[in-house]
C-alpha cells in the first residue's frame, strides 16, 4: 500500500452534477487502499483539488485517472499529463452527519460545515441523503433549524438594500389560481414598504407566481437587477431560482424528493427570506380538504414553527390561515391568471375572494409595521388605483411594457366549454383536479393554457350553463385535457350537500403532499 | 405537460455503477414534469427498461436521451434510434424506506423489495443511503435483521451441498496475524464435518484469510468449483468476494463506509453463512484493548445478537470471546502467515496461542454437533497429522500444489531487523501498529511483505536481541515501513507494567472501528 502515486490524466465526458468525481482503476485503488467515495487530493504544479473517488475496471486503465471536464478545467489540465494523487481524509462534515444519525444535536459550526460542503460539492449524493434522512429520523430543534437557515444564507448570495423597512410574503402553496402575490406586492409597495419578492415556478401545479408574473414582465433577473428594481419602486416579483439565494436547498431537495420527506422545508423558506433582508413576514397557510394543510389544527402547528423560527432569525413573522377549499378567483394558468390580476388592479372586475385575501395579507403586514386598519388601508390603495400605478412601475423597472392591457395577454386559441348537465349548486371544486386539467392543457409551459371558471363553491347553476372553459395553445393538448377532466371529479353540481363523503372499503392510502415549491 | 414523448437514443460513456441511469435534457424534463431521480420507462419495439433520470443542459440536446453502454445493450440500441419514454412511478420500495425513516417496522416482503431493488440497481445511491441511515437511526429488531439476512440470501447465489452436517466459522477480525482459519478448516474437515469456508481479503488489515490462503493455493473459485471441492474434501477456503453470495451487501457497504455506520453488519455476515447452507456456526469475537471489541461486556452483547439472529435463521450459533490484546502467532502478512500455519500443521513448530485458539474454535463446533471433548479431539487431529493431510487434499482440490513446503512460500527479500535497545519485558504489542507497518511494507498486495515477531507479550528481552523483522518485496517500501514503525508505538519494552496508561489533556476522540471485513 502507498498513499501517493502518479497517474495520467484522462478527460472524460461525465455528468457529475457539479461534484468533483474522479475515476480510478480498481488496481490503483487497491494499491492506494481506497474504496468508492474515498477522497483523493490531485495535485499539479500550480493547483490542487480534492475529488470523490469512483472505481472502474474499464473506463480508465491502471495508471490513469479519469477527470470530468470541469475538474480538468479547475486543475488546468488538457489530458495526458501526469498528476500526483494522495489519499485524503474524509471531510469532517461526515463526522457531524454521523453524530446526527446517532441523535446528537448539532452546533451552528457543524451545520455550517455540512451546508458548505454540500454547496461546494464535497459530499456525495448518498452522504447528502444521509444528512437529510438523519434530520427527518431524529428531528431537528429550533436551534438547529435556525442554524440551517443561517448556514444556507451564508453559503449563498444576499440582497443588500438601503431600505429601512423590508417586508415579505410567503405562501405554502397548493391552491389553484392563487395569484394573490400579484396584488399584495403593488399594494404593499405603494404604501412605502419595501417588498423584494422572490417566487417559484410551478412544479406540481399549473402555475407558480413566477410563471404568472412572467405573463406581465420579465422575471429572470439577476440579483443586481432585482436590487435596482426594488431601490427604485419598493417592490419586485422575480423568479428565485436563478438568484443563488440559499443554493444548498437545491441540493437537499434532490434527496428529499424521491422519499417525499422535507425536514429542510421551513429552514429553507426562511433562509430565502433572510437572504433578501426581510424584517417582517406574513405566511399564508391555505387550509382545507383540497389544500396541503388539511386542518386548522395542523395549520396552527405549522404557524407556530414559522413564528418561532422567524423570531430566532430576527424576522418578525405572522401567519394567516386562509380558506383553501377551492381555487382563488376564476382563472387558472399563467396568462389567464395574469389577465385576471391585471383586471382587478385596474378595477375592471371585483373578484371577491382574491381581493379579500390580498387585502388581508397586505393588511397584516401594514399592522405589523405599525399602521392602523391594515385591511381597510389595503383596500383603499387598491381601489384608489395606486396599486395599479405601482404595478406598472414595477413592470417597467423589470423590463416589461408599462402600458400592458389585459387583452394583450395572449391566451390559448383552442377552447372547450364544459356545460352543466343539470340544475343545482356547486358542491365541490377540486384544486388538484383543476391543476391536472390545466397541466394537461399545457400549463405552465404553454403560458396561454389553463382553465377559466364561471362558477365557484355554492354558486347556483342552471342546466346548459357554462361551468368552465379549458384553454390550450395546441389542439392535441386540449384533447388530453378533456380526457383528464373526464377522469377526475373536478367539479360537482348537486341539489344539496351529500352527507356521505366517501365509502372506505379497503385500507386507504393517505398521502401527505410533498412541498417542492419553497 | 405530457407523460410520454419520443426521444433519440444517444450512447454515452458513463460510469453508473450498474444503475440504469438515463440522461435527459432540462427542457424535455420540464415537458415531462420530471426531476432528477424520477423514473422513466424507455420502450423499443421489443424491449423496455425503467431508468433513473439525471438532468443535463449540455450532455444531450433537447429531443435526445443519453444512455450508458449497458442500458443501450439491454435495450439492443446502437444509438440514433427513436425510443418512446414514459413517466414511471417511483418503485414502492421508496415508500417502505420512507416508512422506516418514520420508525415503522418493516415486514419481510417490504425488506425483500428494498433488497431486490438494491441488487437490481433500481435505487439511486442516495436512496440506498437513506435506507441504511434509517436502519441506523431507528434501529432494527430481530425480525427485521432476520428478514434482511433472508432477503440477501434470496437475491444472491446459494451453495447447495449434499452433505448432512454443515458447520462454519466466522471471526469479526481486527487481530494481526490471525491465521486460525487455516488450522480450523482442516481440523474440522478431517473429523468428517463439512465446512464450506468463505473468507475476505484484507481491507484495513495486513492480510485477510483469503490473502493468507492464496499463498498456499488458488482461492478465486466459482461457486460450482467451490461445491466440487467441498463435496470431495469436506472443506475449502475460498474468497467470498466473487461468489455473489448476498450481493446486496456490496452495495449497502458503500453507503455505510463514509459514515462508518454498520446496521447491516450482522444480517450480512449471517446471510453469507445461510447462503452456503451452514447449520452450526462458531463466531470468534477477539476482545481487548487492541481489538475491535474492547470489553467483555461489549463482546457479550454482540454474542447475544449473533446467537439470536442465528436462531431465527436456523443456524445454531455459539460465540467464543478470545484474547485480542496482541497478534496471533508470530507472523503477519500473507506469505509469512501461510508459512507459519503450514509449519504448525506439519508439527514442525508449536505456536501455543495459535494452536490453542484453533483447537478451542474447532472444539466448540465438535461439541455443538454432539462430539465429546471437542478441544482434545481437535488437538489430536492436529497432532496426528490428519489436519495436515486434509489441508493438502484441500490445496490439491482447489488447484494448488499438494506437496508445498514452507520454504517454497516466497517472502520478501528486503529485510530490516528491529533490535531491543534495553533489557526488560514486552509490555505492549499493538495490533493496529503492526498492521500499519506490514501494510507500509507492501501487505497484502505484495504477498511476501510483512512482519515476523520474535517476542510476544510478557516475554523477556535482552538489549541487542531481535524484537522483530520487517519483510518487503521492494526496498522503497521497506524504507516507508521503517518510518511507519518509528512513528507508531508498535512494541513496548520496559521493567514493569506502568500504572499510568495515558494522560488526557483535551477532549479525546474515541473511535469505534468500522468493520468492513465481513
Amino acid at each position: 500500500m502507498c498513499d501517493k502515486m502518479m497517474l495520467k490524466a484522462k478527460i472524460l465526458e461525465l455528468e457529475t452534477g457539479g461534484k468533483p468525481i474522479v475515476i480510478v482503476n480498481k488496481e490503483d485503488a487497491e494499491d492506494l487502499g481506497i474504496r468508492g467515495l474515498s477522497r483523493l487530493v490531485i495535485k499539479t504544479k500550480e493547483r490542487k483539488l480534492t475529488g470523490i473517488v469512483n472505481i472502474t475496471t474499464s473506463i480508465v486503465e491502471k495508471g490513469e485517472i479519469g477527470l470530468s471536464e470541469s475538474v480538468a478545467k479547475t486543475l488546468n489540465l488538457a489530458g495526458g499529463e501526469e498528476v500526483e494523487v494522495e489519499v485524503a481524509k474524509f471531510p469532517s462534515s461526515l463526522q457531524h452527519i454521523k453524530n446526527k444519525i446517532k441523535g446528537k444535536k448539532l452546533s451552528y459550526e457543524e451545520i455550517f460545515e455540512i451546508v458548505k460542503d454540500t454547496v461546494e460539492g464535497n459530499l456525495s449524493e448518498g452522504e447528502i441523503a444521509s444528512f437529510v434522512v438523519a434530520l427527518e429520523a431524529k428531528g431537528l430543534d429550533l436551534d438547529e433549524a435556525a442554524s440551517l437557515s443561517l448556514a444556507m444564507v451564508e453559503t449563498g448570495k444576499k440582497l443588500e438594500l438601503k431600505k429601512k423597512i423590508i417586508v415579505d410574503k410567503h405562501s405554502i402553496g397548493g391552491i389553484a389560481g392563487d395569484k394573490t402575490t400579484l396584488l399584495v406586492v403593488p399594494i404593499v409597495a405603494a404604501a412605502g414598504l419595501a417588498i423584494p419578492k422572490t417566487s417559484s415556478r410551478a412544479i406540481t401545479g399549473a402555475a407558480g407566481t413566477a410563471d404568472r408574473a412572467e405573463a406581465l414582465m420579465p422575471v429572470n433577473l439577476r440579483i443586481e437587477e432585482m436590487k435596482k428594481v426594488v431601490e427604485k419602486t419598493n417592490g419586485c416579483i422575480v423568479w428565485g431560482g436563478a438568484l443563488h439565494l440559499a443554493p444548498a436547498d437545491d441540493v437537499f431537495i434532490q434527496a428529499e424528493y424521491p422519499l417525499t420527506i422535507d425536514p429542510l422545508l421551513l429552514p429553507s423558506i426562511m433562509a430565502k427570506k433572510k437572504a433578501v433582508g426581510s424584517k417582517f413576514l406574513v405566511v399564508d397557510i391555505p387550509t382545507g380538504r383540497g389544500a396541503k394543510t388539511k386542518t386548522i389544527g395542523d395549520a396552527n402547528l405549522l404557524a407556530k414553527d414559522f413564528i418561532e423560527l422567524g423570531t430566532r432569525l430576527g424576522i418578525k413573522t405572522q401567519c394567516a390561515i386562509t380558506d383553501g377549499e377551492q381555487p382563488i378567483g376564476y382563472a387558472v394558468g399563467p396568462a389567464l391568471e395574469a389577465r385576471e390580476a391585471l383586471e382587478v388592479l385596474m378595477r375592471r372586475k371585483n373578484v371577491q375572494d382574491l381581493v379579500d385575501k390580498a387585502a388581508h395579507l397586505a393588511g397584516i403586514l401594514f399592522e405589523m409595521v405599525g399602521k392602523r386598519n391594515g385591511y381597510k388601508l389595503a383596500l383603499e390603495i387598491l381601489n384608489s388605483g395606486k396599486a395599479e400605478k405601482k404595478m406598472r412601475e414595477i413592470i417597467a423597472a423589470q423590463g416589461g411594457c408599462e402600458k400592458i392591457t389585459p387583452e394583450e395577454i395572449q391566451v390559448g386559441e383552442n377552447k372547450l366549454d364544459i356545460i352543466a348537465e343539470r340544475d343545482g349548486i356547486v358542491l365541490w371544486l377540486n384544486n388538484a383536479g383543476i391543476n391536472e386539467v390545466a397541466r394537461a392543457a399545457g400549463s405552465p409551459k404553454d403560458r396561454g393554457a389553463g382553465v377559466l371558471l364561471y362558477k365557484k363553491l355554492n354558486d347556483k347553476v342552471s342546466k346548459g350553463e357554462k361551468l368552465l372553459t379549458i384553454y390550450a395553445e395546441k389542439s392535441r393538448k386540449l384533447e388530453r385535457a378533456k380526457e383528464v377532466f373526464e377522469e377526475n371529479n373536478v367539479i360537482g353540481v348537486g341539489d344539496r350537500r351529500e352527507m356521505l363523503i366517501q365509502e372506505v372499503k379497503e385500507v386507504p392510502l393517505h398521502k401527505k403532499t410533498f412541498i417542492l415549491e419553497r
